[in-house]
């Protein structure tokens, strides 16, 4: 396999083009350019192989995943997408032919969202490969969403649609049937290649009060937003947005509403927004083509809890079986 | 062990206080503060149990030296450190004492290098520990160091003293054999834990013409400077700083000359100064009680490529057997 500095040169080097503050990665490190009056947003989330993804995963669908979870968390702050550092653990397996895919999925995703490499580190090590992503984005100074800030009363909006990625897991690990050929391929499509709403994250400021992305499961990320709002959320089970495929996955098998709800791995975003601001919401969604879904609200009681609600208003349980009254 | 969520709140959070960007590490991201007409840096590198440190090395000096690299690249640029971001695989071994110890570590190098933890991703792994650290400086915005801008005349300086590292893993690992106890525990020293030249850094800005950190060894990373700037440069060996301890191994056996000047890990600052400018060093050197030694300078001829000379002036060339004459 080729050297460390080869490496760079061929490989990484051209997924730094357009960014002057890369230095075509032959510096120490970069430079962050913002225009006046932005601030930089950063995350940063590792993949390992074995854990993360499978060692026979095609490497450009590891490569977007890495990027693409990393850029749902700079959506979920209102920020626009610039840039990024990598740094790669190699393991034994690894070879010119992943490398130059895992590449090639780096620069189809540049192409995509409007990021550039920055820098990097490439080592190797003898165990499983170990992945790391730092990202950037811009935000106007002092506007980024945060999830401290929902108030009692605002309503709770959803992007997208939610459980397709958990019961794409369960059909790629057979747990779960589908007849229609087209579903299954939906749902594993929604499970390996996240769709981040980098679009939607920057179009909230200023309409949103609060927000996150849901990575950890529906229920469990609002309940993050609730303790660090310190309000109650309340779900309406029937109101939150499902596909035709994840439908269908649910007619047949009510109990897997459960999975839907907590599985996680969705990245939409989930966010707060004033009930006088509300009529924006659908005018914002036929602008991005995408559907945002009023699917329950603050309240001021039970503070740092959220409330499951079946179609009629009464709270659900998650119990053993999945949802059910108490 | 903990679980992720009690990991980041226990350990890690209140590395982020002081931090109100970090968010208390409990949002999706992280806001970079910048002072008015400031520029980030950013820098990234990994490190690997087993390849870069071993399974048995203390874990407050593993943190130590993965945020300390670091510093010396975001130094090598003139920045001033500021803050970073952690992401750490943790294979099987890793229990709840290595990461109080790893933590307090980052805690004490926090406050010897004013910088704090902004956020993270923490994941386990079946194999060896993979660590990755990218770090955040600040620059003024259009000032910061680069490799490419040495010009034909300038002064080569290195600050501190060479070669302590290489020396000092030779010894760690038997390959060296020195009377003195404090040369050896000096040596060893200089190896495990880096001292980034974080306050010379920012000091070069308006002095040095072009600069980088010394971690490949001293003669590639002229080697480095000389390619990005496409200039000659002549070292002289005589003028290299050496630590007395160095010297003492030196004046036992003259061929680990080589080893000095190629070994690595040396984490000095390697920078240009026009002729001009060059009166301003010593004081600056004394202001920061850190020794900067002109070493050799910048020439027209052989662009690109690194002479090494002897204390006659003659060049001398690497060998199986060391530096010779050619």
């Amino acid at each position: 396999m080729r050297g460390e500095f080869e490496l760079i040169a061929s490989l990484y080097a051209p997924l730094s083009a357009g960014a002057p503050g890369a230095f075509g990665l032959r510096n120490d490190g970069a430079l962050i350019e913002l225009a006046a009056g932005e601030q930089s947003v950063v995350t940063v989330d590792a993949m390992v192989e074995g854990v993360h993804y499978l060692p026979d995963d095609p490497a450009d669908a590891v490569a977007q995943k890495l990027l693409r979870v990393n850029l749902s968390d700079l959506a979920a702050m209102g920020a626009e997408p610039r840039g990024y550092l990598l740094a790669t653990c190699l393991g034994p397996t690894i070879d010119d032919a992943w490398l130059e895919r895992f590449v090639a999925g780096l620069a189809a995703d540049q192409k995509s969202y409007g990021v550039t490499l920055l820098g990097g580190d490439t080592t190797r090590t003898p165990g499983p490969t170990c992945l790391s992503l730092t990202a950037f984005g811009a935000v106007p100074t002092g506007r980024c969403l945060e999830r401290s800030t929902l108030r009692p009363g605002e309503l709770l909006y959803v992007s997208g649609t939610i459980g397709d990625a958990a019961l794409g897991l369960d059909l790629l690990q057979g747990r779960l049937e589908l007849e229609s050929e087209a579903d299954r391929a939906f749902l594993a499509g929604r499970y390996r290649l996240p769709r981040p709403r980098t679009l939607l994250g920057p179009a909230l400021l200023g309409l949103a009060s609060a927000g996150l992305d849901v990575s950890d499961g529906l229920v469990a990320d609002a309940g993050h937003l609730a303790e660090e709002s310190r309000v109650g959320i309340e779900i309406e089970t029937a109101a939150v947005p499902l596909s035709a495929a994840a439908r269908a996955a649910l007619d047949a098998r009510p109990e897997l509403l459960a999975r839907v709800l907590t599985g996680g791995d969705d990245y939409e975003l989930l966010f707060g927004v004033a009930e006088a601001r509300a009529a924006a919401v659908p005018a914002l969604a036929a602008r991005l083509g995408l559907p945002l879904t009023r699917i329950g609200r603050a309240v001021a009681a039970e503070r740092g809890t959220v409330r499951v609600l079946d179609a009629e208003g009464r709270p659900l349980t998650l119990g053993r079986g999945g949802w059910t009254h108490f």
